[in-house]
């Protein structure tokens, strides 16, 4: 073995996860269409990654995935946790774990993938509206 | 957003999953035991990526995850994807998708997680026994 080269996420609504994701700060970097098998990919990278998110996205899908528990979550640093979860919050992101700690933060995708956000080095310092904000949903 | 640093997934028998992903050729670099919450999380990484696999075990945890069908597959690249199922075989592994192309194959972990093969650089010339495998199950 070599490389992790991805982890591969179904979605529901393409371009609602583009939008998403694309909102997040990751990038298309190469799409496959099969019109023979009625199917979508879409790789997206992270700025200083090599790893990537594969969406697959089948065009008869009639409902939503339904996502157990085997998988957990997709992790991404992030260079200023406070600033981009105040980003997050302006494009109508719920900010279901809030960085409290200056340091993790979870959402979920619009497919409900649970997404954590972590601080790249030393945590911040606690600051509010972060250090009181309650918990919502799960994540 | 910087990196994509791990994909998560929940495992329910820790030391089986360490000797699955430790024959797939992961190496654990960080392990974490929270003795309050009753949790332990090894990360594992893939010789020539930065993205880690993160497998949280949940000491109470008393019946396996359910795995769902938003969450897809992880890939792995392999030198030489016949050795490489043919060595996964030797360890009881079912190949679940054969090579057939010489480019790709699935396998699943012992959660039921599916994880891809692809071939790295050009697939390989079709090959006995794996040109004529029949699949396996889904993955």
């Amino acid at each position: 073995m070599k490389e992790f080269l991805h982890t591969m996420i179904r979605v529901f609504d393409l371009e609602k996860s583009l939008a998403f994701y694309s909102m997040l700060g990751l990038k298309e970097v190469r799409r496959v269409q099969n019109e023979e098998y009625k199917f979508t990919l879409v790789f997206l990278k992270a700025p200083n990654s090599e790893a990537l998110l594969e969406l697959t996205y089948n065009w008869e899908q009639s409902k939503p995935y339904r996502t157990g528990r085997a998988f957990g979550h997709l992790a991404f640093s992030v260079e200023n946790i406070y600033d981009y979860c105040a980003y997050l919050q302006s494009h109508n992101v719920t900010i279901l774990r809030p960085p409290r700690d200056g340091y993790m933060a979870f959402i979920k995708s619009p497919d409900g993938i649970s997404i954590e956000l972590l601080q790249i080095g030393k945590r911040l310092v606690p600051m509010e509206p972060w250090a009181s904000m309650k918990d919502t949903g799960t994540w």
